[in-house]
């Protein structure tokens, strides 16, 4: 593939900065990719594994002549940041993020960027429980969404090179707004992972069920939960404190339900069981036909 | 491997009965297995695939001259079903089940059962959220726990032999009394499995998130409560209505714990937030470092 951007300046280099880096290598997307990480452990690794061409401890020496800038911090670091790369910034340059919030990140970086750049907030839905450095791989974005929050004055050309980025990493590309977006994202993500941490938290703390009995019997549902409430502590705790008032909405609606289901069982009304959980399979299946999961009766474990 | 059991009888040829013929065959352990299932297709799904060598529309015949009768059938009929085959049990014949509750089973079978066969209650932690006689495979079972819950009445040799059993099918043993196992349960599988089905009913529901929304983002975080939530609505109705006391008292300690970190986001706590994340993360560690899962960083995609 052709080259789109001849720099590139990655700020964060975790999971998905690194993810990033590899696929537009492996493309040759990019004509060289710049990194800026706090760490300097981060930042050796990072040259280590090749994911960067040059990596600077300061946000602003990173950014010179980037045509792409991508914030890849937490939510929370993200208008400190902006302010500090603001005065480096190449005029024309196009401005994103990779932030699982949006309003926020609209009001954190929006404000201290010059007029002549092009900020469109990104979000990639792409994860896994790991990060730092060395849990990127080139395929992570693969057949996953990424969702654009242009609002009415983006430049069409830069919001349609910003999309072809994507693509060519191998992500399908939606666009909304930004507060449609964290509503959205509240409910696929942002209450499960705060449901999913509780859950792992309430075992963890019972005195009665020893600590190897929950990791050994783990197998069926409680290993699924452990897995999401493995992700970033600092990246979620940003989340929550910047999508407040959406997942706050969705956890009380998840409350009412869940106390309807709690006053079934205690009544022994299995009718009622049986019709929610036949609900809910079905959901299953549209995920499965929409291409973001797969269909392996297995659990990722091999056949023989 | 040589016989263990000369005759052995499926009472349900769902996945875990499925898996169970499966994996005996391959090892040679049953010298001749016969099935029974309410449905005249899954009988007939259970012939073509050669599960079993012969199939019974009564679970009374299939039973006969069985020297292990394992009941395979959601825990809300394995009474009625006890009280069928009781007359037409083999004395000395090992009698055991698959139930996901074990105080409920006991009560259910125990009393049909004449004295002169060796009831041991038993559950192999394993499934996917498939169900069905297509379902299973020969090693659904490798590397999971089985957990049996003998008495101080129990026969000692039964007890080896069945845990010979599960051994051979690549199983884990462990024993426990059945109040401790559905304690133990509730925590690592039927309240997160509870939790699981609230969540994706709750996001079913919401009207200003489209359904095609709910399916194209669940990526990050929703996707794994959507397969929790796909399991077999009888089963689970099943689970639920006998172990009530368990899972509610675990429920009431979630939403205690939820309503904290609620309480932290409105209150803009990053803190506890930070810490409560950091040492669930841990626990996830435990897991993996107990084999039951792997660390592949990829959700079980593949690699490129």
């Amino acid at each position: 593939m052709a080259v789109m951007f001849e720099r590139v300046a990655l700020l964060g280099l975790g999971l998905i900065a690194s993810s990033m880096a590899l696929g537009m290598r492996r493309s040759g997307l990019a004509g060289s990719i710049t990194g800026h990480a706090r760490s300097a452990e981060t930042r050796d690794v990072a040259m280590e594994l090749g994911l960067v061409d040059a990596v600077f401890d300061s946000a602003a020496e990173a950014v010179v002549d980037a045509d792409l800038v991508v914030f890849c911090v937490p939510v929370g670091v993200m208008g400190d940041l902006a302010a500090e790369v603001a005065p480096n910034l190449k005029p024309g340059a196009l401005v994103t993020d990779v932030g699982s919030v949006k309003n926020a990140v609209v009001q954190a970086i929006g404000p201290h960027l010059p007029d002549n750049v092009h900020f469109i907030p990104g979000h990639p839905l792409a994860g896994t429980e790991h990060s730092g450095p060395r849990s990127g791989f080139a395929s992570l974005f693969k057949n996953r969404w990424c969702l654009l929050t242009p609002t009415g004055e983006t430049d069409p050309a830069a919001l349609q090179k910003l999309t072809d980025l994507w693509l060519a990493l191998g992500a399908k590309v939606d666009t909304m707004d930004a507060e449609h977006h964290d509503l959205v994202l509240a409910v696929t993500s942002h209450a499960p992972h705060l449901i999913a941490y509780t859950m792992v938290g309430v075992a963890d703390d019972l005195k009665r069920v020893t600590e190897s009995e929950v990791i050994n019997y783990s197998a069926a549902g409680f290993r699924d939960f452990t897995r999401i409430a493995a992700s970033d502590p600092t990246m979620w705790r940003d989340v929550f404190l910047n999508n407040k008032e959406a997942t706050i909405e969705i956890l009380g609606r998840f409350t009412e339900e869940l106390f309807d289901l709690q006053r079934a069982i205690r009544r022994g009304d299995g009718q009622q069981l049986f019709d929610y959980f036949t609900r809910t399979r079905a959901i299953r299946r549209g995920i499965i036909e929409a291409g973001q999961d797969t269909d392996a009766p297995d659990f990722g474990r091999e056949h023989e």
